[in-house]
């Protein structure tokens, strides 16, 4: 993808594309209450990836916004938040996958995932599926009771044309969807829009 | 190791082991306040690995206990906690390492970790030290505040002799340490004793 083109991801759809160092991608939610599952890999060594558990430990937050640093299993600083116009985002679940839709909404079959999008989009660039991790799951409000531990999962964060601008701090493999979970989303599907933006937002 | 064996974990120590289906690796902390970190994979195909990010979407939950399932990455059900005399553990943070020790608490050069304890006791069992995720770390006290995010770090759950029964589901590659961390383990360093029970608990 050149620089500057925009991808538009229609529902239940992912991409990947790679992104350098210094180069921002935006994220965006057009239609609004939308997740968006990023994952990242070094493009130098797809063995590093972005870990939520390394970023939740630094940020001593398990919500992250504008000036956070996300850090890899290796503790490099791979990508830093530079806008978010929405606010809330989640780094504790993993993808939505064909399992997850059977096993918690009792959906049998093949459903589209998350997972299948981020893994079909990776794997031409190195990333075997096994090696996706948790991911940064933006636009998503995953709030946890400190007592129980029970999640809540609300409605996504994004209103119409919110944003968040992810600048790589190294050059990176990225993986980005619109979310395939129709109750995580309020209920409808809807699309993601992704921008890369040369020398930063 | 053969079952009904002990491993005594020197404080800042781990140790790497195979547990078949249907045994149980039986945690226990000795001495109390302390926590041991624990990652697993399956036997068969090491890139299948327990997905504390899958763990806590399929539990609905950040806090896992008695009764609980902690599933791979594939979403196959790898353990069950069987007994839990304790009743906090954590599934946010990552497993200490050398850079968490000098970003978050200045300490330059080497530190013992409970990543380097697992990557050196997992790699002659075939899993690369970039391949370990984020832990089940048991005993450890880690409370966000669902307004800021902000997490918490408190004393560890354990007291003298508390202890943690995980039966396998599948054949499995474990890792298990001794954390390293002064600071969270309430400012000592501690043992942690590991068993393996033919048969489940």
């Amino acid at each position: 993808m050149a620089t500057g083109d925009t991808i538009h991801l229609a529902a239940q759809t992912g991409c990947a594309l790679r992104l350098a160092r210094g180069e921002t991608l935006r994220v965006i939610s057009p239609t609004g209450e939308q997740v968006a599952d990023v994952a990242a890999f070094a493009a130098a060594d797809p063995r590093e990836w972005l870990s939520t558990g390394r970023t939740v430990d630094y940020a001593g937050s398990i919500y992250v916004g504008t000036g956070s640093v996300l850090y890899s299993n290796r503790s490099t600083a791979l990508l830093t938040i530079t806008a978010d116009t929405a606010g809330r985002h989640d780094l504790l679940l993993s993808p939505c996958s064909a399992e997850m839709f059977e096993r918690l909404y009792g959906i049998e079959g093949h459903h589209p995932s998350c997972f299948e999008n981020l893994a079909t989009s990776l794997e031409p660039l190195g990333v075997a599926p096994d090696a996706i991790p948790t991911t940064l799951n933006l636009f998503m409000v995953v709030t946890p009771d400190p007592h129980t531990g029970r999640i809540d999962i609300g409605r996504p964060s994004s209103r119409p044309g919110d944003h968040v601008d992810l600048r790589a701090e190294v050059d990176l493999l990225v993986g980005v969807t619109a979310c395939s979970a129709e109750l995580t989303n309020n209920g409808t599907l809807k699309p993601i829009d992704v921008e890369i933006l040369r020398g930063g937002s």
